[in-house]
């Protein structure tokens, strides 16, 4: 194989080299044709000169090629300075055609017209933008920083079911599957079954992979499938040691991308990533509602009293840059009402847990998680779960280590990474409760 | 945080630590109490000497304490040539209980007489055995050894959607899921959208997630869901390219395997990693029914010709080792009859795909893929499908290189590592048309 690709065409000045592309643009002007040829790592420009009897063939085919085509040429790799793109170009002596294009529906090199849901329905077309490719790019990028830090600080990379026998954490919202002659259900998400890790033994797990939520709602916020980043490690002594973590997993994974995508994300997307420094500031809900009165005059509404909304999140943010000269922010001290059972709370009933703010968006809940049996099936109840987390109850019985986790939603992470008003730019193929095409 | 893991300890002589693990035996002596403990990386002794007073509360607690709760000590760590962890003990001064066990059901580090039900039944205990947590280990090594290859090669991972309009490839053996008023179905596999990525100009891909088969059978090497390792990449020349690659792959995460593992392999699974030397033998489908005929007697049943089946693999392994010194061989000139509409045939018909097998199991099918629309839509109507194939159609009218790639059962690729004789023991959580629990 070894495709050469743009990005390597510099290394082969001077040789003959096989190159396939896709067409971008043809400019056919009266004594040459210029051809902007692109793959994924950038642009080429293949030169044919009309004047020549051996190009004739060549001509005609180029003239009446339609844009989109995808073409493999042999040709010679010239420097010339007067070239835009690198100073250098392709001299063809061979042109093959490996796929035509029929008229694109509309340009996507100009998705300023263009309907989101057309743009959706024609996904394959849009993310040939060049904007949406880089997203592609840069959210693999990411996770690779990320995963890098949990490889290195030696996690078990774990695959947990997605099909599941009981509705587990919130009945409502939970996809249901016919599974030969019963009912499964879809997993909301890896938790039970970190934990189950971390009962068995394995001390550190992290799984990157879809979560399912069967939810209504059609915001710039949700999906029905998106990808959870999640993660579980034991033997900690407090929920501060799972926000450290996360501290350096975030930095690990923006660190990445600035490196290989900052000065191309400052261009196309006009923001620049910016490294959080640690630790992150954090704030008790009561002090951030007292902060949050007194410099904005917010009063959180009585029913999210002990919790968040919207609002406060994003004047979180507010705060947290004005204050702290920070992006990020940790909030603790959250009600145990409005929390899950399986969250740790101390003598006092204190919750153990935290919200991470970024950008005015909440995008993890961490917390150290209850391991003791008696204080799980009492926090069960007290939420009123029965034979639904039995099953997970289980796991608890023949001894658990102390532990703790999280879990980022991938696409969300990257959609305010990059500034996007959407998940449907963010996720690779977004799921809604209308779309679940293409 | 910076919890000490076992195998860290050597680095802390002389000083105390703080130390936290399941209590894995006690040996309660007339003067001494010696207590190992366990973590992920390994075991180490904590002595307790009874004739110490302040030491009493301690020697109470342990008399009493059950195997497998979790303490965590604050302890000198002591070197001493007579201990055999490490020659190494904790000398603790305080002892709290983390975590108390009940009596356990089973014995897990005696599996023997243990019904796989019942080890699945507790599965989180089942994996406390070295054994199996080892898998757990070396399956996430072999993933990371396989990413870091494709990342240095610049794939992008994708994660595609799971829920599905359209039953696809083989209607029969789908997920029916409850989608708001409609239906939807799990995918079988994430093989059109890689592909439409690939048609987006991504160029190189990669996805490493569940895929999800309604098999109502029940052998040793079918799930229901397992996890799938795919790529497809683009512009390549032939079906040839893909083989180079999945050689490259292979190597890259057996090597990390091996490097990691592997004398812990032979000593625990009795195997031996091999690295195996590129190229792998390849062979022809009718050299190789002549082969197995001549060596074996073997001849294909007529319903398989043109394909292999579970015998031909075996025996294919056999000649691979006897003929060509290799554990993998590649074999190609499949009848197009028996694979998937959209793996590409030549002018002549030729199927320009491939199969590998490893140690008497198919592991791979790989293909260039059909990239023109036309040939494509015809291939697709000679296998009778229709409305549901139309969406992935629509992917290759507008431009698409030529591109080609695979799929591997990351599960099943474990169990042959490791000799294993179930994929109940090499997925996490296995699951199975009667196996939905934990």
């Amino acid at each position: 194989m070894n495709k050469i690709y743009v990005k390597d065409i510099k290394n082969y000045i001077g040789k003959e080299i096989e190159f396939s592309g896709f067409i971008d643009v043809v400019r056919d002007k009266k004594w040459v044709q210029f051809v902007i040829l692109k793959d994924s790592t950038g642009k080429v420009q293949l030169t044919i000169e009309k004047s020549e009897e051996k190009n004739n063939e060549m001509v005609e085919l180029i003239s009446s090629i339609s844009k989109d085509s995808v073409i493999k040429v042999k040709a010679n790799v010239i420097e010339n300075e007067a070239v835009k793109l690198g100073g250098l170009e392709l001299i063809p002596s061979n042109i093959i055609v490996i796929s035509h294009a029929e008229e694109l529906p509309f340009d996507y090199n100009n998705l300023d017209g263009v309907n989101i849901d057309t743009r959706l329905d024609y996904r394959w077309l849009d993310i040939r933008n060049e904007k949406n490719m880089l997203i592609r790019q840069i959210e693999s990028t990411l996770t690779e920083g990320m995963r890098e830090f949990l490889y290195k600080e030696n996690f078990t990379e774990i695959h947990t079911p997605k099909l599941i026998a009981a509705a587990s954490e919130s009945g409502s919202e939970v996809f249901e599957v016919k599974y030969f002659d019963r009912l499964a259900y879809l997993a909301q998400s890896p938790q039970f079954y970190k934990q189950m890790a971390i009962a068995g033994g394995l001390d550190k797990v992290f799984e990157v992979g879809p979560v399912f939520r069967a939810e209504n709602s059609n915001t710039n916020r949700h999906a029905t499938e998106f990808t959870g980043f999640d993660l579980e490690f034991a033997h900690i002594d407090s929920y501060e040691d799972v926000m450290d973590l996360e501290e350096d997993l975030l930095i690990a994974g923006l660190s990445k991308v600035k490196e290989r995508f900052g000065e191309k994300i400052k261009e196309v997307f006009n923001t620049e990533v910016i490294i959080p420094t640690k630790p992150f500031p954090r704030i008790k809900l009561s002090e951030l509602y007292k902060e949050l009165h007194e410099r904005y005059n917010f009063e959180i509404p009585t029913e999210d009293v002990g919790d968040m909304n919207a609002e406060a999140e994003k004047l979180t943010y507010k705060l947290a840059q004005e204050k702290y000269n920070s992006e990020f922010m940790f909030i603790v001290d959250y009600a145990a009402t409005k929390r899950p059972f399986y969250h740790m709370r101390d003598e006092q009933g204190k919750l153990q847990g935290y919200d991470l703010i970024w950008r005015g968006t909440e995008i993890t809940s961490g917390a150290q998680r209850e391991h003791r049996y008696e204080n799980l099936l009492n926090n069960a109840k007290e939420k009123g779960l029965g034979e639904d987390v039995k099953f997970y109850l289980q796991f608890f019985k023949y001894g658990c280590p102390a532990h703790g986790g999280f879990g980022i939603g991938l696409d969300r992470l990257t959609m305010l990474l990059l500034g996007l008003s959407s998940l449907k730019e963010a996720q690779f193929i977004f799921r809604g409760p209308n779309r679940l095409e293409p």
